[in-house]
């Protein structure tokens, strides 16, 4: 029996408040209105940017809600207006949309789009679809939408522009990482740090992200990939996807950002910060080469915590930047992601060290917290 | 009677202290020593550095001391070793130096270079000749050289890499210039912003360096240019240069940034901050466009000050960076600057706002201070 224009009931996991873990919840999922499609999910990643919706420090978080913004899945129906998607199609779920038509789109300088209508911040965006309502109840609720994908939900409603078509052979429990933290990482080497060919990098914070950017590295051709972690276990990982010294700052009496100095001969040409602290992206700032050193950031600051950056720094050459998702102009370029992916120009299957049944959220969750997972994949 | 190879003894201003006016003293000049030379000044400008470097705020000051650092003169006498000038030659000293063998002079993204020893800060560098000796003396006092020019001296000593030839027809009391202040300002429009044909610019900040900026955002076929100053008398001379809209952040209720974005859609692609203050940084930082926008530090912030940068601001594609003489690879540059001024490409002369004979360095340094001036010229 068709479910084409029904309310359908399914599983999701639902965020009733901060601080909280999720609940598996029975949810109605609305029919897809104009310009919308209905999504089944089939695998989603769980991201820290998730745990941060959900953290007690952060104020704008919307309640209940459905997170989730690492997916991919089929498409189950489309709205009224849909013309380039139909049933059966796999997608990937974009929290970056690109609309193809607004100033944003047009410039090649960016990967922002103004469908993101606050463009504010990333994250506390798109909590709603765009005409201000929720496709999702719950117990008689309205449940919010999350960064415009809510992918913990068996099937979420996504606007036309937020979506993206890939390879109908793609192994969906992979590359639902290239919703988020694979894109992110892997793009902030190639688009927004711009590595070169035989230069040399540190990337700091070996999680998903941080070792997509290690991937990304050694794909633009560097010849030498620090890659700095307190967490010995992720150096065999990092070594193997193409870093060449594995640092643990625990290890120097000196600051990490003295020996990496020390070891490149004056500085790197590019650090990567994938950790979202603000002490490490001093450092990131410190460890590179004066004149042209690049300074990219990856990871977000807890709390809106700014970068202290010494103009002497600046007036050295020293550059810094922030990745948006990759840099990525997110439907031009998650497709050709795919098929390189499929192509096997580099090895994301690594990143996934666990993948457990939507039900165990939680203990993907602590997996994260706890340092013990690179991706944790859910399926349904 | 030639001077060549005996101690010369002339005019020169000398800082005995911080927080004094200068005192106009007989010098002793020594000859150069190999891959060095000594150059008769004939005119030079007075800049904010110098002012900065007497300051009783600037701890890192040695004195006594022969300040100046926006020169031009004649060649007197070369030591050992010199073959790229000859008594005569028509020159510039440069506190940038360009040895052209450095992995700095090497790399085409930078023009920083390694006989500046230190590379930490710009000013409090150079103080000393390369071998660790001062050229002058003054009342059987050493006293120490400044940014490897010191031309506030009717004859100062220069090492090889610090100087570059120019056009013999060229005027001296318009070219010193070139030395510092219209470099900086033009080249943070052409060679840090980047500015583009069919841009909109924000220029904070209308002395000689921001006019400057003004002329090389128009230089670069921008369509607007704001021009942003306390000082209504300012804006006169902006709009003859290429500014478009002059504002007076004091004419205004509401923030200057917001001011600047209303009226340019958005946000500007390019602003230039030219005050050296870390509030009027945060508002250039504030008023460019997300995405794409552009913030270039040309002033230096006292005191070491640091900007706070928001991650996010980063993230939403703002880009900052910061100038270091333009940007210019010294001895390759100027002579063109000089040819393009020569050929009237633009406006220099219009700068210069006061010459006065050198015995007036105070009367300069105090128009400066009361906002009285663009750039005065002391001539010898
Ligand atoms: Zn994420
Ligand atoms: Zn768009
Ligand atoms: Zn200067
Ligand atoms: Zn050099």
């Amino acid at each position: 029996m068709s479910t084409v224009g029904k309310v359908i009931k399914c599983k999701a996991a639902i965020a009733w408040e901060a601080g909280n873990p999720f609940s598996i919840e029975e949810v109605e999922v609305a029919p897809p209105k104009e310009h919308e499609i209905r999504v089944k999910i089939v695998a989603t990643g769980v991201c820290r940017t998730d745990a941060h919706a959900v953290s007690l420090s952060f104020k704008e978080g919307l309640f209940p809600v459905i997170l989730g913004h690492e997916g991919a899945g089929i498409v189950e129906s489309t709205g009224p207006g849909v013309t380039t998607f139909k049933p059966g199609d796999k997608v990937i779920p974009l929290y970056v949309p690109q609309c193809g038509q607004c100033k944003f789109c047009l410039n090649p300088k960016t990967n922002l789009c103004e469908k993101i209508s606050k463009i504010k911040t990333p994250i506390s965006d798109q909590d709603l679809m765009p005409d201000g309502t929720s496709r999702f109840t719950c117990k008689g609720k309205q449940i919010y939408h999350f960064m415009g994908t809510s992918t913990f939900s068996e099937y979420t409603v996504v606007a036309e522009t937020s979506l993206v078509k890939i390879d109908a052979a793609a192994p969906l429990d992979k590359v639902c990482l290239m919703g988020c933290g694979f894109s992110t990482g892997y793009g902030s080497a190639l688009n927004t740090a711009k590595v070169e060919p035989g230069s040399t990098c540190a990337v700091f914070g070996l999680g998903g992200v941080g070792l997509s950017a290690v991937i990304g590295c050694k794909a633009a051709g560097a010849s030498r990939i620090f890659a700095i972690d307190i967490n010995n276990n992720k150096f065999s990982l990092a070594k193997q996807l193409g870093a060449t010294d594995c640092l643990n700052p625990q290890d120097f009496k000196k600051p990490i950002q003295e020996v990496i100095t020390e070891m490149s001969n004056g500085g790197v040409d590019f650090a990567i910060e994938c950790v979202g602290n603000v002490a490490v992206m001093k450092a990131a700032l410190e460890c590179i080469m004066v004149g042209w050193g690049t300074c990219t950031i990856v990871g977000v600051a807890p709390g809106g915590q700014s970068i202290p950056v010494s103009p002497m720094q600046l007036i050295m050459g020293k550059k810094i930047n922030a990745t948006f998702f990759g840099g990525w102009k997110s439907v031009d370029s998650i497709p050709k992601l795919v098929s390189d992916y499929m192509g096997k120009k580099f090895n994301l299957d690594a990143l996934v060290t666990y993948t457990l049944p939507f039900d165990k959220i939680n203990d993907a969750f602590d997996l994260m917290y706890e340092g013990k997972s690179i991706r944790t994949v859910l399926v349904f």
